[in-house]
């Protein structure tokens, strides 16, 4: 029997010769049925051998191409990754009869059925601060319903982010023994806590499902919502990480009224980030209620079925506008990102003064410098700039810094230009809540809104 | 203003009481379009905004839905991830004239005249054995094309292959510094190099691409065609990884002619594995030329263009069928899964008496026990468990253990149970180069199998 005829496809070659500059090779394309637990491939394009039942049948959307050369066969893959997770708004997530914390994340019917049957077991982890707040709650939670349990509390901070603090984790979770499709790993504390224990999930036996609850205002709108996790390496910010979305994040807010003031400002960058870039009615919200939302802690009044609350709208705009920007890109293949305005200048100079400034608040310097560039290009106009300046000021979030000199910010632009594939990429506002995305700005431009920053909002400014 | 009016959609409620069950919330699903560098949500179902001109907008697969309940908000997000790779066929890969090595996975035209265009820069993780056999080939190999190159030489065994190793790894790429959109490292060895650099590059900055070139039979056929990276960890293997494929891997057979016959059968463990569960007339070309395979250390003798060719002709075969059942399930959430053949109580096998089997001789005794459940079903004749058997002696490889009890046998399916979901999905032959998944295989079965199989191929057997 000639080898040839085993294959699905032999090389088809032509009689005539290439071209020059032509390789001599012929492409097809694959696509994959499964019949009976087998899988095989068809040619696209080619019918189905009739002896198959329709309804056996299962079409999937992987692909394989095959090219076939002087040097041998080559192979290309194309298949699809489906992810899909939850991010839900509750209220007393903490209180014995709201199921959320255990079951929350189960969205089929039979699947929480099979739940219901045997015992169930969580690992949970906690910040330090968070489980001196909220442990003995947590305890009683996972009490109340029979639940295996165990509580691992870690120090997080920028310090801890490490690999050693997620292979601390993991041990733990070894130990303590988890059925890796049913039983998440849930991570309650702020942005270390959720990227660390995310990070964990995302490797242990390669995937096991994870679910964040967090409990700073930064973390609720920012850490909470993409794929994102990792921790710091080699004195880099989340240097080594994955994109492991959890399988969901619940989001209670009653979490942040234990949180320090200059925390709430901390968050509110991120929210303006997002209001600045793509939400004017997010923007006019901050501008009118930022004072409130610092004095209340994002508490509200009347629980949060009241929709005309500035806390709860704020917050599900921020998350809402997140979701719309991440979801379509949630392993950062388009280099050309909105969410990354703020993040340009701010990861020099938080990394230079730390730990001075939060991260927030950095963000916040960022976007003010920013804010200048857009409108020395004529972007915005000088009555928005006023008003986006005011609104950070309102916010209690610092619009200059001494450290963030010329030197810095060309510095920041020229890492942006390497790590962006050779593209600046570069956000701004082109109105209240509105943005684009510049790869030419002239460094004369970088020089004058410099000036111009320096002069209005600087040490020395009036 | 109120608050409502900022959301595209506000709360929708019905002005009737919910039936007793239903909850009172209401469901949209949004599709998501980009219109200059910015996201928004489009209910599906509606039509855009016809402002926007059609060849400016970018429509994601990504969907968000979302339920509005009493406690608040709940967001779905479905995204899917594109992963995209190749397996090419190579030959003379360490001979300068031969640019794969070097662009193998760059398939844009375009892209490659910018990676023309400056200095290359690349980083190697090679096994310590194929450092002393190929070291100066592949120095040569970068020095004729000028690339700025770090050689990065490991000792892998299954004890070093560790998250430390990964981070020894990971500390070294990152002194070396590296473009992590274009320029690739590249692991050279075994198994265990493979997965352990693989890993490595997983992490690094998120998503580091990366290269694998196998240098023995079995990560030939195996490592190298899927997404699954990973390290040992609490004396458990592979406990610890992701499921990120290599950008590209490079197969070059004259890397084989330096291992060990033992290694050999060790790689022809796997290959017979597809070739039992999906392909005749692969195990035909087993059957037939076992012997010649083995002799020649799968050497082509007219070169790799000779498509007769038995070792040409099996390694293809083996990838073919591999990549035909891996591309839909890239990530393994179907459990039933064909290429678990030989995996269900070899683990447990392997652990107990290691190191004195080698992977592929596990995975053999399992199957050759599995042939005995096969026909105790009465799935396959005898006639066809004959020639499997003897096949498996041909490729020189063992087909009993005294290790593996029946004890160790009800164990690990017990194990299986567990961690698949509470079913057993039992691949099992049902013929010659065809098989399905079983999930009701009675203890009998097993026990008589044993009893068969002790007594037809155990140490006492004649």
């Amino acid at each position: 029997m000639p080898a040839g005829d085993l294959f699905t496809v032999t090389a088809v070659r032509g009689g005539t010769k290439p071209e020059a500059g032509e390789s001599r090779s012929k492409q097809k394309e694959y696509q994959l049925v499964q019949v009976k637990n087998t899988w095989c491939r068809i040619e696209c394009g080619q019918e189905m051998p009739t002896l198959w039942e329709e309804d056996q049948v299962i079409v999937s959307q992987a692909k394989i191409g095959e090219q076939v050369t002087e040097s041998g066969v080559s192979w290309t893959v194309k298949a699809p990754i489906y992810f899909c997770y939850k991010v839900i708004e509750t209220q007393h997530l903490l209180n014995p009869t709201n199921m959320t914390l255990l079951y929350g994340h189960v969205s089929d019917p039979q699947e929480l059925d099979d739940y219901n049957k045997k015992t169930q077991k969580r690992f949970i982890v906690m910040d330090a601060t968070v489980e001196q707040l909220y442990g003995s709650k947590v305890r009683k939670y996972f009490e109340a319903h029979d639940v295996v349990y165990k509580i691992l509390t870690v120090e997080t901070t920028e310090e801890t982010k490490s690999m050693d603090l997620v292979l601390h984790i993991l041990e733990e979770v070894h130990k303590f023994g988890l059925d890796r499709r049913t039983e998440p790993i849930i991570a309650i504390g702020g942005g270390v806590c959720l990227d660390s224990v995310g990070l964990a999930a995302s490797l242990y036996r390669r995937r096991t499902p994870y679910i964040r609850v967090p409990t700073t205002l930064l973390s609720y709108v920012d850490a909470s919502v993409g794929a994102k996790n990792g921790v710091n390496f080699c004195n880099c910010k989340n240097k080594l990480g994955t994109y492991t979305p959890p399988i969901a994040t619940l989001l209670d807010r009653s979490f942040i009224q234990t949180i320090p003031r200059r925390h709430i400002s901390n968050g509110l960058g991120e929210i303006l980030k997002m209001a600045l870039m793509k939400h004017k009615g997010l923007f006019e919200l901050l501008e009118k209620n930022g004072k409130y939302l610092l004095d209340t802690k994002f508490q509200s009044r009347n629980g949060l079925a009241c929709h005309g609350d500035a806390a709860l709208t704020t917050t599900r705009l921020a998350i809402q506008t997140m979701l719309e920007e991440l979801a379509p890109n949630l392993w950062e293949d388009d280099l050309d990102r909105l969410v990354d305005y703020g993040h340009v200048i701010s990861p020099e100079l938080e990394m230079k003064v730390l730990p001075s400034l939060m991260h927030g608040e950095a963000v916040n310097i960022d976007m003010a410098f920013m804010t200048y560039v857009s409108h020395e290009i004529g972007l915005i106009t000088l009555e928005e700039k006023i008003r986006t300046v005011q609104c950070m000021r309102n916010l209690e979030l610092p619009v200059w810094h001494r450290d963030c000199s010329f030197q810095l910010i060309k510095k920041a632009l020229a890492e942006r230009f390497k790590h962006s594939g050779g593209k600046l990429r570069l956000p701004l506002p082109t109105g209240l809540g509105i943005a684009e995305i510049f790869n030419d700005v002239r460094e004369e431009i970088i020089k004058s809104a410099f000036a111009s920053w320096q002069e209005e909002l600087g040490e020395f400014s009036t």
